[in-house]
């Protein structure tokens, strides 16, 4: 069909995608369950092309009955559609269409969903608005369209860097629609087909598609619970010459490690050095919840030609905000605007006015914040203890959600059954390259304590499945730790 | 630099660009002038890196004292940077950064800004918003992403489409921020690099830029006062098999021209038969000034395989709200929001919310609407037949412009001219590819009829010293004639 993106994969790249599928029981289920479990998850994107049985059959080491049969159940179901001409592709159930087709935490009632890690608004928020309002008319008689952002937003996200230690005018300020579109401008303005981008390993799984989605390629390096290698990030920009590397200095997405202040004034003497841009971002710098905030990133703000900033209201407000931003030279700012004219134009002048409201107040709404998140992180580690002790469960000292280590590469399937036992949750492998990290589940802990409970209950259920153990002990209700 | 975006041009690029620069009086000034309007205006991106003073004077066929004066004026400006090792680049003296880069309805008091054809807010727009803000309690708990679109806002731009005889499900509808993000979604889903899309010639800027952007070949179809060429058209899609044709059909930005009923049926039956994706983009169809409202591009909806619909609150409400539409195939629908999960992720809730209450009342907000843009119309003909007469001005039948001819090709050095006339204005360099157009000005009547005023007094002024006539009778106040 005209319309359909040209996407396929071959029988070995669903072998990588699929990790570990296999477990006790059909197998013709047990692989329906990971191909479905990739749809859903928008690791196989709506309207990929899968290989035929036999190729499937071949790559996976099934016979053919299995693959054919497991075709048939998707097909029944609405996952798979055949259409004469174009093969096997993707696609979603009608009633199942308005549930976002990635990890972007959705509200299907009878889902805990564990696929994003982001909170609910904080009560201020209403109070913001309010407030918005009442400035809303000055802007009235425009057009609306500040591409660069309003300059009360501007000069208030310069102020707080200057009160941090990063000495920033308001002209070193792109507002954008979200951190994401901070990082899409920045990927597809540096980085074009054929280019590098370093991406810490793992990483955020939306820079990895921003960098693909530039034709650009991300070159991994490793981030353990110690932290990201800054040797191997050093020898990885010295050799590979990337466009950008793209960072999370604080409570890094998954792992929740933190750059230590002498490994951030190495990295910004290698962006020096090297004249890599360097971006840092720091969605998640204002959760921290044990021990002191970290420095900015961006140091004392001099370098600003290669170490860039990006910011967002996201987390540290709302995500339904959608406002992020850029510090970086006023060079690129510049660029950078000149290109999101034909991406979105602008960003709602209305969500900029709650935002300079809420920046006005960011001290008591992040105190709150800071002590809600600390209580969820604190009962769902109780939990995880106690109903999966089989679990490494490390301790984040800040961000919103824990990288656990299941002991065995599985996090495909176990995510797959989760979702029958009403849990959304994505596997590891959505934040690597190359279907990496099926060992690993990333766990938030931005929801109320009482969606933590029935999030775990369902993880500990579809665990025992797993493990082929009688499932009624982890199904049964536990009492509360909190 | 490692930040600079790697873009340069040539001579023989700077010369189309250019067009006709000369003018009366010393040339370096009016190469300046020229320069630094394709700066102002974004046709020489900012951090360009512009061809030595050698190769400009030889492609302009102007002395090398000539293009050494003008860079000369323009970096004493703050216009150009010479740095060593990075050639002469383009830039913005500190003081103007906080002006848009393009054209985008910037504030800068001193000006009339005509760069975009973008009304105000309407006097409905406060009550929506507080009507919205008491359904915002609804949302809070959740993490505010919502990448298809809020459902209350999916239901009713659904039931706007039916209501207008296009049968329409929600599922077929994807909420995007803004139109222009509808269209760099379809255009970067869609093409790649080396395809091919077609567009009308001229055309809205944002559209051939987002087709750049994906790396592909805007290919022109022309529009001229009796609409866009459908045979040609028709030709052309068949000759160069498109991945997208994108179409304005309802007051056709920048000429004002529609499609006639049978045009929109044969452009259908051409999508449904070369099974090409065409895109019609409604953004000013909600804006019909004189006779019957046009008809649905979608027809009966039935080819939403082919035939895609992108729908807009900017102009029928206001531009500050980021929000836009795609109606197409629920398969498309699924797949844009699975890419847009890397570019914004989701689209402002609060913007979303004060949609729907604008959509309840859309019929008396576009009553009045009307009524102030027919008569902002006529105000600014009535002037423009008074003031500039040589000028050929046609009556669009609907939309926020005029596509004035001027004749002969001078937009741009008028453009630059105006802007040290208190008003800045696109060129029709601007609507099309390969500097095309230097013999037309695009006019918006989307301001108050004050600054209609002003913009016409100084246009007519710039006119005056282009075509080497005393400025003084121009410059002179006339009687206004509404």
């Amino acid at each position: 069909m005209a319309i359909s993106i040209d996407r396929r994969v071959n029988g070995q790249r669903l072998r990588t995608l699929l990790g570990t599928w296999q477990r006790p029981g059909p197998a013709y289920q047990a692989l329906a369950d990971g191909l479905r479990a990739l749809t859903r998850s928008g690791a196989l994107p709506l309207g990929t092309r899968l290989p035929g049985e036999r190729e499937t059959a071949d790559a996976l080491g099934v016979s053919r009955t299995t693959a054919t049969a497991a075709y048939d159940l998707l097909r029944d179901e609405g996952f798979l559609v055949s259409r004469r001409g174009s093969g096997t592709v993707t696609t979603l159930p009608p009633g199942s269409r308005d549930r976002a087709p990635a990890s972007l935490g959705t509200t299907d009632d009878a889902l805990v969903d564990l696929t994003a890690a982001a909170p609910a608004a904080p009560p201020q928020l209403a109070a913001a608005c309010a407030a918005a309002l009442d400035q809303l008319p000055r802007h009235l008689a425009g057009a609306g369209y500040a591409p660069l952002g309003l300059p009360a937003l501007r000069s208030a996200i310069a102020e707080r860097y200057t009160r941090r230690g990063v000495p920033t005018t308001p002209d070193q300020v792109l507002v954008t629609t979200g951190a994401q579109q901070a990082i899409h401008l920045l990927t597809s303005s540096l980085a074009g087909p054929g280019d590098r981008v370093v991406v810490e390993h793992p990483t955020y799984p939306h820079a990895i598609d921003a960098v693909r989605g530039a034709g650009a390629r991300a070159v991994p390096v490793p981030v353990t619970l110690a932290g990201t290698d800054l040797d191997l990030l050093d020898s990885t920009v010295r050799q590979t010459s990337p466009r950008v590397a793209y960072l999370v200095p604080d409570h890094h997405n998954p792992t929740g490690t933190s750059l230590s202040a002498e490994g951030r004034a190495r990295v910004r003497e290698l962006a020096r050095r090297t004249r890599t841009v360097v971006v840092g971002d720091e969605t998640l710098s204002d959760l921290t919840l044990d021990g002191p905030q970290p420095a900015p990133f961006a140091g004392d703000g001099t370098a600003d030609r290669h170490v860039v900033s990006v910011g967002s209201a996201s987390k540290s407000f709302w995500g339904g905000l959608r406002v992020g931003w850029v510090r970086a030279h006023p060079d690129l700012v510049g660029a950078l605007a000149q290109r999101r004219a034909h991406v979105d134009i602008a960003t709602s002048v209305l969500d900029q006015l709650v935002t300079v409201e809420l920046l006005a107040c960011a001290e008591d709404v992040l105190a709150q914040r800071r002590r809600d998140m600390r209580a969820q992180r604190d009962a769902l580690l109780a939990m995880l203890a106690y109903d999966l002790p089989e679990w490494q469960v490390p301790v984040p000292a800040g961000g919103l959600s824990t990288w656990v280590d299941l002991g065995r590469p599985v996090a495909t399937a176990l995510s797959a059954l989760a979702h029958g036992h009403g849990v959304r949750v994505a596997p590891g492998t959505a934040f690597g390259v190359g279907g990496t990290f099926d060992d690993h589940l990333r766990v938030p802990f931005s929801q109320p304590v009482d969606a933590l409970r029935h999030a775990v209950d369902g993880l500990a259920a579809a665990w025992a499945v797993l493990a082929g153990a009688p499932a009624g002990r982890v199904g049964a209700a536990q009492p509360a730790l909190v």
